[in-house]
């Protein structure tokens, strides 16, 4: 799509310093970018770029001054762009209908503009809402509902009565109500707890891919509005995520353990089950969280601990062998003094 | 499923304290649970919940007494409820059958009252046994075995010439079968190493999401009766684990380690390759396991070594501060003592 | 395959020692290998099996003299054996052709010789290379390449745009040019970046089963010439791997980071992101590396630190308790002389 600076400049409630009527139709990094192409600086160290840079506009902060290349003036850069990017180049959506290879059971009720690729499996009761994109060989589980503008990504399986609220989006390869990992031992055998719980998902959250979300043993397993998840991460059954969360690659959070509001799980970091993390908290990356964690706290290492603790101990861990030094030769110097009194 | 208390309890093989009469119909928490719902508690601390709860029946233990709300006393309280779980809401059946889209090669043998799901797609020679249900979009490569009673859930991916005995449940998008990683670095290069072994895996094992399991170069990868392995675990070829170890999510096991039966590995577990877990050991969540484990040991750690010694270990590094802070007071003593000498 | 002993030494470049007119038809392990079988031994602590091996002929280093068995004298058993499998066991391709369930659009261009599994779905514009295999139920997006003699096994996902080479294989449940996982929070939400980049894999990269490589947010993410990655293996947008890696399963590589030539990292080990591993640097199994690696060093630990440095720290930190009991005797002996003076 091409647009003039002025035109890009007011969807995104900049200020134009140069020439508005320039045609961009691209973007770009700012080393990359060339003739056509849109970029932007979100940090003043990277100033000195905006004299070398080939591209043909650059969105900016507004302390920066006026300088060869013509400039979008706005608060928050690298937001900005990303706003471009979404106006510049859309998102390209399969054409919308259902593909006549889609196997979708009777009663599924599909809403308008609905795209159903190719392969898809739709089972009984299930819903899907208003212009969602239901990729190829995805499989939707009887009785789970998905809502309105969601993008579920070709091979997710979303199994029975699963509810997915609207602007979701969920990458390949994801597992959503599989069954908890539920076993009761007895006479040295494992055996299994029914799963009959279900998995809810609520607004504006996004999935990544080869994710696991397990259905609740009784009652449900929660990701509330707004959270995003990475890649491989693992969710227990019967776990809550709170509204806006960020959970990086490879994390597992296990059973019936609650993570708060705004929190964010650095990646591979493991947390056990039943316990809480308050809002706001930050768990470093492939720390072992064993006890809760409370609000806006940062923790950090294995088991995790304070992070102002965590790094006072590694730090003291460090000057370890020089402590072994000094140790033995306090035991000298005090040899000395036993000899000579 | 509507059944009388007085069924349930000859079910479960319990005793029925107050009125057996009553008919029960769903299951739930006990803080969740209300009229027409059975409940359970498994630890007498939960004891006063009885007092408040809403439901219409309690699975209790033996030595709970008479309370107002009808009770039925067991030994094992969780085992019996899961059971009331089984019975009360069975695993809901796809319809037998073979659905039209599959994908069926030729001398493909199919037990009675199989079902085979929507463009699941079955390859030569493979064999499927009585009453096992493949879901949607699972692959069944040439030459592989399902056994009887199998959940085989929708895109799990079977490559050729895998053993699978009976009662066995797999999850959506686990792998079995794929190559091990197995290559001979050669003048800079690295060399594949065909992977030509199969994998087995016996009765009564649940293998979870998204999990991998590679073939052996030469012989097989083994899953003895009754594993149960949880979402995104990695086991390499030609490893062995032993009957009802119990592998939670995230953990890894590298090539030719041998697992014991009766094994924990707890969550992102990490276990190097050629070694040996004794039965009945346990690995501890994140433990970096470097070395045989003797039978029903308790090791963990980064690296891991026996439980003791490692929380030892811990509790002296937070320690250390204040040995830092001793060290230089005797080093001043020690001054004192020279100067004064 | 049946060959007889001569013209497998032929094919390897060996010596023959004993009767080259026997006959071989399969490979096994030397423990199992039987008659009809070749195996071989790669270390000298193993030659006492020689005495014992059923097998009918077993491939030696050199320095490896006469013995009851024929033999063929290579200079490295292990890859010479690899190559015999690989002339015994070929790969069993599928047949050529396109299977009639295949969803195949317009402007699809396929290569001579490809076969197409059932209920794959190639999108507009991808090209497919000569004698590539694509398996059932995988999906290949929009204007995506797969080069020649690729292998992509089942129900592997390839989103639009994305650039492989030839003589890939990628093993099921992996997923390929995935969103990278990048947000903007302003006002307490987390904002979307769009993801437009691409993915670009070169020739012979193997891919394991169930990895994650998410797509650049501008540019590529990018798998150089003979990179072999594990199961389970999460990469990140804009990720650079060198040429010649090894990554193992479970490792964790996070967004914009470069990982340089003939680099090996080892199981579950984590890397942050926008950092530099110099060429022909080793990672330790589960370490987290938080800082660049120079080249040719090998780090452990948790943070990672030089392997040297990481085990002496480990050494001191397990001496802890014994100098806890020095300094309190030394605590001890200065209490007396302080008495005494």
């Amino acid at each position: 799509m091409k647009k003039s600076l002025k035109e890009i400049a007011e969807l995104i409630g900049g200020k134009i310093v140069g020439d508005g009527n320039i045609e961009i139709e691209g973007v770009a990094g700012i080393k990359e970018a060339g003739k056509g192409e849109i970029t932007f600086i979100s940090d003043i160290k990277h100033l000195p770029l905006l004299e070398t840079t080939q591209a043909s506009a650059v969105i900016v902060s507004r302390e920066v001054k006026e300088v060869k290349v013509p400039l979008i003036q706005v608060e928050n850069p690298y937001l900005a762009f990303s706003q471009v990017m979404r106006i510049l180049i859309p998102h390209e959506k399969p054409a919308e209908g259902i593909h006549s290879s889609a196997i979708i059971a009777e009663g599924v009720d599909l809403g308008k503009k609905v795209s159903v690729g190719a392969h898809a499996v739709i089972k009984e009761k299930a819903r899907i809402g208003d212009n969602t994109i239901i990729y190829p060989l995805v499989y939707i589980g009887k009785g789970s509902r998905v809502g309105k503008d969601c993008i579920i990504y070709p091979q997710v399986m979303i199994r029975e009565r699963v509810e997915i609220a609207s602007r979701v989006i969920i990458h390949s390869g994801t597992v959503i109500g599989s069954d908890g990992f539920g076993y009761i031992p007895h006479e040295g055998r494992q055996h299994k707890v029914p799963q009959i719980g279900r998995v809810v998902i609520e607004d504006d959250v996004e999935i990544g891919a080869n994710v696991t979300i397990d259905r609740a043993t009784l009652g449900k397993t929660w990701i509330k509005r707004g959270v995003k998840i990475d890649n491989l991460v693992q969710i227990a059954h019967n776990v809550v995520v709170g509204e806006d969360s960020v959970i990086v690659a490879q994390v597992g959070i296990s059973g019936s353990t609650g993570i708060g509001k705004g929190v964010t799980l650095a990646g591979q970091a493991g947390v056990v089950g039943h316990i809480k993390i308050g809002n706001g908290a930050i768990v470093g990356g492939k720390a072992a969280v064993l006890k809760s964690v409370p609000p806006k706290t940062i923790v950090s290492g294995y088991p995790a601990r304070p992070h102002v603790q965590a790094k006072r101990i590694e730090a003291s861990v460090l000057r370890l062998p020089e402590l072994y030094k000094l140790v033995r030769e306090l035991k000298k110097r005090i040899e000395e003094l036993e000899k000579k009194r």
